[in-house]
This record gives structure tokens, C-alpha cells and sequence, in this order.
């Protein structure tokens, strides 16, 4: 059931046609009694934030972090639209509110799809009798919301992570126009634990910076990022503690369902620097390794060309010894004080044609680490993003 | 003839067996009568330098800028190869040396191919017999030379500059790990103009800033990016603008060619962005459309997605205000004050159809500028680039 597998939330989809091809389009994740609820997010980055960007955050300034639900879009992510966006954006929200009979800024909105082309509010206007009437917390619903957010994702992604005495559940979109600092991600996370719009606001703060933001498929930051976590207060006070931890798994869980969904790919490298000398060289470094273009067609060929690896590390910015760096691809250690080390052909070849393996580079300099998830690079990546839109 | 078209020059070409097919793969460019002359040069940003490369720095320091020639390798970068690197460099120039009768200094060293791997020294003291012995000043030799550099290059890429009273000529190979701070690229140019290392370096480095650091492939820096210019004085002295101006058209022009032969493009694409509150914002915001895997593939299937142009300038990391932004395709205005605007759809096809094209995005801002050329991504770079290697 997963986003409805905590207590106290119901959802609904519906084909309003803002996809073309009349496909689920259109989703409400919200509370059982439609009841204001905590609620914690965390949004892009990226200073062109679509409109129903603009519009959550003012609303989570307005309600003092409480929310209804949220409601969202596919098909089209309603940025680069101005003032006429923000409208169709605020439209939503008050189509929601008045037919729950809450206040305009307890709904949050969240689109996706194409940037620059204009939200027809007509069409989520006339879906709206089916998307408010359509409400329930059955497995069915839940499936339906989540297929709805989806664009060139090839499947769901849903997660529930189970606590002592409390549940998370989540659902999320994303496939392309991937990187930190937020991707081209939508995420709904719901909980039965009580909780305070600032214990969710932090524990999701730390819970995005260790999922959604150390996973790139392309180094493209979008417009429209928005994680959202609501906790209904049906269930008991949990400690924060208790409560960030859960939030992080399930967030992390999202993430790698992401990026092993991304658009194109074949395999997901996890990539790791070791040994920075601070944890800023270290975050730049990983994240110039992962988002290589040489580096991520190598790995789609399964070629161990370390020697790229090494480059990218060096041309990274940040301190750097030749002759102390080392790279290993799961076990297989290659590269040993910057120069090429004699090792197991036959388990290199078993590391890198797996679906999943890990990259591990360490710069011998300090006590610093970090770590990002990336995927190959492969001709379907460009195929699929080659257009026309 | 290209770089024998400065007199006082000559050259040589052969297949030392260092690509394994039997092609051209390595050049000497020398003095005629093998004299040291005048010198600029500049290297590689990456701090993983190539063992070539920090040879042919420790040369120049002790030589105070003089050198008789270069030899040139393709088919090994002679990259993260420690101290044994070192070694093979240092006998690379100590062969042409003893055979020339100067001393090692007056010698320059360039490597391009697979890193990590080792160079046989031995093959390049085999083939010295014949590289030594067929120096020559005709237009074959130069061709040849030319030849022998090339890597996944699919041509030679050759210039001439003809200036008042002087020549500048030039030869260059790159077609991937092609990014600003120095490509995977070797260029050498000459010219017969009387001039000093000071000079030379100086109008080097102005010429470089203005060609190869403004193209870029797929953001990668290379190890082993060497860019040296030699004046012969057979010529008259100049002023100083007047070469550094020759200068620079003739590294503009290499560096088009680099971009127009780059791995699997099909498309060259110069991107300005106008407006920026300064030259720095300006170079970022530019890199990072210029280098955006999103945005190159749109270039690849001719959409004209200027919303994911409008998103990478909105994560830039650089001030951006939406509602000042504004994107162009040649003379096609597809955005204005960050939304769509109607604009004529054939002429934008024909634009997009086209070779050649220019991007330009007005932050709105500011008064600075800055240009990169850039191309498509397309899946013939990955499959290029999967190895094995």
C-alpha cells in the first residue's frame, strides 16, 4: 500500500488529460478527515522553480507548516510560465480546498513533465469531481496515485518502512534531469507518528541529504523538485530520532529505486571517495567521478578504464596527490599510488558486468568520505532525451 | 603545409608500433638546423599531469624557454604511470637529443591515448633512426606529422595564418575528453616571426584563454593537454600584438576543428550567454548549458527544449532572476521574460537543422558575456566511448 500504509491518509487518481495519450495524470494524497496535519519539504534548488514550487512554499509560510494534502500533476511541470502559472498553480490549490472545505494554503501542489508549455487549470477544473469523489485508503488507490506522477518512468516507486510503533510510507517519481541539491523528483511521504512541523522539517532535511541528494543520473538540477513528508497524528509521539531514522530509509529506498529506474540506464555504480581532506573535497570530487560523461559510457561497456577515473579526480578541483590516489571497482583493486597495479582479470570482469557495483577511489589524503549513486551512460539516455518534447 | 608553412622548420613522421595497428604514431617538429629558439607553451589544469607533461615543464624552466623541437606520441598517454613514466619521457628526449646534438632541456614531450598504461620505451628508441633521419620541410612531411598525433580523431586538423611580414602554421589533434582548462588535445604551432619566451607565453596564453578554453566536448579535462608555439626568428621581428593576434586566429581556428571532429557530434554549437552581473557568473552559466547531457541531446534530435536551457541557467549557482531570462536559437527569440513567446516555427527548424548554430541566453542582468562551443550528444559519443579500451 505503501503511501497509504500509514494510518489516516486516503488517495485518489484520474486521467484529467494533461498527458496526451489519456493516461493517469493527476493525484490527491491526503488526510483521512481532511484534517490539517503537519508537514514537512524540502524543494529545488534551481532558482527557475516552477510555479507549484513557488505556490507550496508560500502556503507552508502561510499555514505555519500544516497541510491537508497534495496534490499532482504529470505531464507538464508548469515552470517557465510566470504569472499565468503561478495562477493555474494557486487555481488547483483552491479547487482542493474548497471542496474539502479547508483553507487554500493547507494544499500543496507538485508538477512534472515538460518545462515551458502552459497547465491546462480547465482540465484539472473538470477532473476534479472524479479526483475528491475518488478517495479511499485501499492498496488500489495507492498503486493509482503513485502511477499517476510517474513520466518516463517505467515503473513505480513506492516504499514503507516499518518502526516501532509507527509506519512511513512513501511514493516518488524521477528518471531524468537527475542530480543533487534535489532532482527531477516528486516524493509524497506519509506517517502515522505524531509529530511537529519542525521535528519533520529537520529529520527530512537530513534525510534528503543522504538520499535524494547523492544520486545524479545527468548533473541536471530541475525545476520542480519537491519532497513532501505529512504525519497524520494517528498513531503515537515517537522520538525524533526514531522518526529521522525511518524517514532516511525510506527516503534512501526512493533514491535507489530512482536511479535504477533512470532513464537509459543499465547499471547502478555506487561511487565513493575515501580519503579527502575535507568533506567538501570530498562531496566535489565523488560528484565529479559520478557525472562523467568518459567515466559513465565506460561503465555502460564494462570497460575498467580507471584511467579516466583518475583524471576526473584530478581535474576536480580539490587537493589531489598522483601519487597516492587508488581506485577499485568492487573489490578489484587497479590503481594503486596512482599507477596501474596487477590483478584478477576474470573477478574485474565479474565486478563490472554485474548490475550493480561499486566504485571506490581513495585519495589518500585525509580522513574525509563521501558517496554518490550514478548510473551508466548509454545510447538510450540520448535517445530517449533527444526530443522533440 | 600548415606547420612547416613558418620557414625554419622541419618534420618527420612513423609508426613506432605504439597503436597496435600499424598506423602513424609518432612526430617530431624541430628547428631546421636544430638550433634552440624562443618557446611558449601551456599545460593541462589536471593535477593528475601526464608524465610528458611534467617533463616538458621541468625542461622549459631549465631550458628559460628554448627548445629545438617536440616529438609527439599518439597511442599511449604515458598518464598515471609514476615514476617509470617519468623515465620513458625523460629517454624520449634524451634520444632526439643525442641524435640532434642539443641537450635534453632544448627537447618538449607530448603523449595522447589510453591512460594507465605503460609506453614502450624501447620502440620509441627503435623508430628514432628513421624519425631522426627523415626530417624534411615538405608539405607530405607536415602532413604526416599530422597524421601521426590523431587518436579517434577521424581528420587532420591543420592552420595557417598568414600575418604582415610573418606566418604562423599549426597542427592540433582532439575529439573527446574535450572540456575548458585545457582539452584532451595537443596542438603545436610555429611561426618564423622573431620573437622571445616571454612574448610567446604571454600571447599564448591570451590565444588559448580565447580558443581551446572556450570549447568544450564533455567537460572532461585531460592529463596530458600541452599547447606549444615555437618562433623560428628566420623571420622579422613583429610587435608583440601583431603575433599574438596571428596567434590567436590560428588557435580559433584548431580549436573549431577539435569541436567540428568531436566523438559522435553531428551538431557544433556556440552558446553565449549576455547579461550576467559579471565575467564569472558568465562563464559558469555558459559551462553549464554548454556541458548539460540533457541539453546536448535535445541538440541531437533538433527540439528546440529551451526550457531545459532556462533550467540549467537557473542552477548555474550564478544570480538568475526567471523573470529577466530570455533564449535564442540563431535569430529565433523562443523565450522573453522566462516564458515562451510565439515565434516562427519554420525558420526555428531550419536553425535547428542546420550544422552549425548558435544558442543565446540574456540573463538580463548585467553587461557580461561569455561564449563556449560546444556540440551534440549523441549515441554514437557513448558508443565510442564504452571501451573496451
Amino acid at each position: 500500500m505503501t503511501v497509504l500504509s500509514p494510518r489516516g491518509f486516503v488517495a485518489s487518481a484520474t486521467a484529467a488529460g494533461i498527458k496526451p495519450d489519456g493516461q493517469l495524470d493527476l493525484a490527491l494524497v491526503a488526510t483521512e478527515d481532511a484534517r490539517p496535519v503537519p508537514v514537512g519539504a524540502a524543494f529545488t534548488s534551481n532558482l527557475l522553480a516552477a510555479a507549484p514550487v513557488q505556490v507550496s512554499r508560500a502556503h507552508l509560510t502561510e499555514s505555519g507548516g500544516l497541510a491537508t494534502g497534495v496534490i499532482l500533476n504529470s505531464g507538464c511541470a508548469n515552470a517557465a510560465t510566470g504569472a499565468q502559472g503561478r495562477l493555474t498553480a494557486e487555481l488547483t490549490c483552491d479547487l482542493v480546498a474548497r471542496a474539502l472545505g479547508v483553507r487554500s494554503e493547507h494544499l500543496l501542489v507538485c508538477s512534472t513533465g515538460t518545462i515551458g508549455t502552459e497547465l491546462a487549470g480547465e482540465r484539472i477544473e473538470a477532473a476534479m469531481p472524479l479526483l475528491i469523489g475518488g478517495r479511499a485508503s485501499s492498496p488500489d488507490h495507492a498503486a493509482a496515485a503513485a502511477k499517476a506522477i510517474l513520466t518516463t518512468d517505467t515503473r513505480t516507486k513506492e516504499v514503507v518502512v516499518e518502526a516501532k510503533g509507527f509506519v512511513v510510507g512513501g511514493m516518488a517519481k524521477g528518471a531524468a534531469m537527475l542530480s543533487p541539491n534535489m532532482a527531477t523528483m516528486l516524493a509524497v511521504l506519509t506517517t502515522d507518528a505524531s509529530s511537529s512541523p519542525d521535528a519533520l522539517r529537520t529529520a527530512l532535511a537530513h534525510a534528503v541529504r543522504h538520499s535524494f541528494n547523492e544520486m545524479t543520473v545527468d548533473g541536471c538540477t530541475s525545476t520542480n523538485d519537491s519532497v513532501i513528508v505529512m504525519a497524520s497524528g494517528v498513531g503515537p509521539e515517537v522520538p525524533d530520532e526514531a522518526l529521522a531514522e525511518a524517514l532516511a530509509a525510506a527516503c534512501a529506498d526512493l533514491a535507489l529505486q530512482m536511479v535504477a529506474d533512470a532513464e537509459g540506464a543499465t547499471k547502478v555504480v555506487r561511487v565513493r571517495v575515501l580519503g579527502a581532506v575535507d568533506g567538501d573535497s570530498a562531496r566535489r570530487a565523488v560528484r565529479r567521478v559520478a557525472e562523467s560523461q568518459l567515466v559513465k559510457s565506460s561503465w555502460y561497456g564494462e570497460d575498467p578504464n580507471w584511467g579516466r577515473i583518475a583524471s576526473e579526480l584530478g581535474s576536480a578541483g580539490t587537493p589531489f596527490d598522483p601519487d597516492r590516489v587508488s581506485v577499485a571497482y568492487g573489490p578489484v583493486t587497479v590503481c594503486r599510488g596512482g599507477v596501474a597495479v596487477v590483478h584478477d582479470k576474470q573477478a574485474l570482469r565479474e565486478v563490472l558486468g554485474a548490475k550493480q557495483f561499486e566504485v571506490t577511489c581513495d585519495l589518500g589524503l585525509g580522513a574525509s568520505a563521501a558517496t554518490m549513486i550514478s548510473t551508466d551512460l548509454t545510447p538510450s539516455y540520448v535517445e530517449l532525451n533527444m526530443g522533440l518534447s
